[in-house]
C-alpha cells in the first residue's frame, strides 16, 4: 500500500468546482421545489447510522456498506440510501404524525466500491417517500411526481418503465415449483437485462414446451396497457394476476395525470432493492444505458422499525442527471470589479456595497500600482478577463484620477 | 456494549424535521447568496478524504477525527473542516487558476466526540477562503464578509473579536525565554478563557514584578483601536509589534467598510486552529457563550499541498445559528388539499396541476367515503387541520356533488 500524494482524494469521490456546483444547486432547488408543490416536506438525517439498525435494514449488500467504529466500539455505517433512515425517523421522531406522510430529501449517499469499477463511492440522490398509503393512487402519484421531477431537473427525453415484483414471483412460483435457486438465477439475469443469459438458463431447465414458451414470452412483455391484458392470460397464479390488476389500476391513474406517453409497462423489470414488495419503476434518459430514477413500493420495511406501514417512493440519481443536463442553469449575477487605492478606499467599498445590494457579485481589490492594473484601461472591450474571471463592469477608484467612475 | 434499538441514531448526530430544514435551508441560501455577492464562488468536496493528506493537515486533533478504512486498506477520514480540503483543491484541480481565489462552501463536518460531552459529531459550517492575498485588506474583507454573513443569516446582535497570534507569540518569546511548555499552558488558559487559571499559572513562574505585570496586563487588552496603542507600548518584541501594526491596518480598512461598531480588538484571543499564522477572529452572539463564527489567516497550510500561498477565511457555525434565529424563515407556500373519487379523478388532478403551476403546495387524496371526509364540511373555518397538516384551501371533487368546487 503506497501512501497517497498530498493532492489526491480517495478513489470514487469527487470535487465539484463552481461551475458544477451551480448546476447541481440548480437541479437540487428545482427538484425540491417541485416536490414541495406536490405536498412533500423536506427532512435531513445524519450521515452516520448504526449498522445494527439502518445498516441492516438498508437494501445495500453488506460488503458495499462503509463501516466505521465510534468511540464506544459500536459499528456505524455511512448511509447508503435515504429510505431506511427515513423509515427510522417515521417510527421515532414522527411516531405521532398521522399517515399519509409525504417526505422529501436531497442527500449524499455512500457505497463502498471495487476501485476497478469506476463507480462512485459518494453521490447525490433527490427523492421522496410516501408513507402510509397502500393504494394504486399512491403508486401513481410517485410515478407522476418522478416524471415532474425529471422535467424540473431539465431532463427532457426519458421513459419510465413500471413493473411489479409480484408478477415474476407469482409466475416463477407457479412454474418452477419452489426451486428458489433457479428463481434467483433467472431474476439476476433480468435485473442485469441479460436476456440471452435468461434464455440459456431456461433451456437448461428441461421444462415442458408450453412452460418454456410461457417463461420466454415474458421477455416480450414491454409496452402499453395492452401488455397487462397479455400477462393476465399468461399465468393463472393468483399473486401474478393480482399484481397485473394493480398495475392496470396504476395505469388508469397515470392516464388521469396525463403522463402515459412517458410510461411503459415492463414486466421483466425487477427493482434493484431487495425490500420492494409491489410496483417498481425505473426511468431511463434517451441514449443512456443507466437509470436516472428508480423507485417502488416497500410495504415491509417500516415494521422493522416498529411502525408497520405501507410505503412507496423513489430516488433521482442526481449526480448522473448533473452529467446529463446542459449549462443553462439559472441566473448568474453580473460581475463587478472595483479597484482602489488607499485614499479612495471608503468610496470604493461604499460603491461595492451599493452593487451588492442590487444583487451583483462584486470583487474589490486594492491596487498598488495603477500602471500594472490591466482592466478598465482605455479601449478595452467589456467583459474583461482579469485573474481568470470575467467582469462586465470594471470601476477604478484611483485618487490620482479624481474620483474614478464606471467603465461599463 | 448493548445493541442499539431500531429507532436509535448514533450519539451526537441529528435528524432535522421539515420545520428545522426550512430554517436551515433559508440560512444556507441567504448566507451563500451574500458570499456570492462578495465575489465568492461555491465549491464542494467529498465527505471522505485520505488521512495522510487532508486528515494530517487539518487542525483537528487526531483522536477527534472519524477514521475508516477503504477496500484497499488505506485510512480515510470524514472531513473535520473545509479549509484543508479546499487547500487540496486549490493545489490540484485549481492549480492553474490565478490568485486571489475566492471560494465559499456550505458543508457538514465531523468530529469524533466524547459522548458525555453532549457535543455534536456532525454539524454544518458555511464559510469562505480567500487564497493568495497576504494584505490587511484581505483580512478585513473576510471580517467584513463574516459580519455581512451573520446579518444575512438573521443574527442581529453580535460582536466580532479580532486578535493576532503573533502578538502573544512575540510577547511570550520575549518574556518566557523559550519555555515552550509554559507558553502552551498559558495559551491553553487563554483559549479556554480561563483568566483565573492564567493568573495562577503566571504567579507560579516567579517572574520579576514588571514582567508579571506585563503578562497580566494583556487580560485588559480588549476594546477599540486604543488597545493597539497600549499594546505597542507593552512589548518591544518585533513580532509582537508587527502584529499590532497589522491589526491597526485591518482596523483602518474595517472603518472604511463601516463595520467597526461590530468589532473589538481582543489581544488575548487565540484562534482554536493550530494552523493560524496571523490575524484571527471570533464572533459572539448576544447572551451566548459560544462563537457563531471563527476565522483567521493561515499562510503555511497551502504549502503542505504543494502550492505555497497566503490565505485567510472563516466558517460560520451554521448549526448553532439555526438554534439562535427565529422562525420568520421565508415564504411557506399556500397549502391546498384536493379530495376526489374515482369518477372525478381527472378533473381533480388537473386542478392540482393548476395550483402547482402557480407555486402552491397541493396534496391530493382519493376519498372512498365522503361521510368520513372531514375537511371542507360546511361551516368549517379555514385553515383546516387534516391528518396533522394545515390547509388554507380545501377542494372536494365528489362526483355525487356534480363537479366539486373550492371552499376557500
Amino acid at each position: 500500500m503506497s501512501k497517497p500524494k498530498v493532492f489526491e482524494k480517495p478513489i470514487g469521490v469527487k470535487d465539484y468546482l463552481p461551475h458544477a456546483v451551480t448546476k447541481l444547486r440548480h437541479i437540487e432547488r428545482e427538484v425540491l421545489g417541485c416536490m414541495q408543490r406536490w405536498g412533500y416536506e423536506q427532512i435531513m438525517t445524519p450521515t452516520m447510522e448504526y449498522y445494527d439498525t439502518v445498516g441492516v435494514a438498508s437494501s445495500t449488500s453488506d460488503q458495499k456498506l462503509f463501516k466505521l467504529l465510534n468511540n464506544r466500539g459500536t459499528t456505524l455505517v455511512l448511509r447508503s440510501d435515504m429510505t431506511a433512515p427515513i423509515a427510522r425517523v417515521v417510527s421515532s421522531l414522527l411516531q405521532e404524525a398521522p399517515f399519509p406522510l409525504r417526505l422529501s430529501y436531497h442527500s449524499n449517499v455512500f457505497r463502498a466500491i471495487e476501485e476497478e469499477a469506476g463507480r462512485e463511492a459518494e453521490f447525490f440522490q433527490t427523492g421522496v417517500e410516501l408513507v402510509g398509503d397502500p393504494t394504486a393512487e399512491a403508486d401513481a402519484e410517485v410515478v407522476a411526481l418522478a416524471i415532474a421531477s425529471l422535467k424540473a431537473a431539465g431532463v427532457d427525453r426519458f421513459k419510465i418503465a413500471i413493473g411489479h415484483v409480484g408478477f415474476l414471483n407469482g409466475l416463477f412460483e407457479e412454474t418452477l415449483n419452489g426451486d428458489i435457486e433457479t428463481q434467483e438465477e433467472l431474476k439476476a439475469c433480468l435485473l442485469g437485462r441479460d436476456y440471452v443469459g435468461y434464455r440459456e438458463r431456461l433451456r437448461k431447465l428441461e421444462l415442458s414446451e408450453p412452460l418454456l414458451h410461457e417463461l420466454e414470452s415474458i421477455l416480450r412483455l414491454r409496452g402499453g396497457k395492452e401488455i397487462c391484458e397479455q400477462a393476465l392470460h399468461l399465468s393463472s397464479n393468483q399473486t401474478a394476476q393480482a399484481s397485473i390488476r394493480h398495475l392496470c389500476e396504476v395505469w388508469e391513474v397515470l392516464k388521469a395525470y396525463g403522463v402515459c406517453e412517458d410510461v411503459l409497462i415492463d414486466l421483466t423489470m425487477i427493482g434493484d432493492f431487495s425490500y420492494y414488495t409491489g410496483m417498481t419503476f425505473e426511468g431511463y434518459a434517451a441514449d443512456l444505458g443507466f437509470p436516472v430514477v428508480s423507485g417502488g413500493r416497500y410495504d415491509n420495511l417500516l415494521k422493522q422499525f416498529g411502525r408497520p406501514a405501507p410505503a412507496t417512493g423513489f430516488a433521482l440519481k442526481t449526480t448522473r442527471i448533473l452529467e446529463l443536463v446542459g449549462d443553462e442553469a439559472g441566473n448568474e449575477p453580473k460581475r463587478v470589479l472595483i479597484g482602489y487605492d488607499a485614499n479612495s478606499r471608503e468610496g470604493a467599498l461604499a460603491a461595492a456595497q451599493r452593487y451588492r445590494e442590487q444583487g451583483d457579485s462584486v470583487v474589490t481589490e486594492r491596487v498598488e500600482d495603477w500602471s500594472d492594473w490591466e482592466p478598465g484601461k482605455s479601449g478595452e472591450t467589456l467583459p474583461v478577463i482579469y485573474k481568470g474571471a470575467a467582469y462586465s463592469v470594471v470601476i477604478p477608484f484611483n485618487s490620482g484620477n479624481a474620483k474614478g467612475g464606471a467603465s461599463s
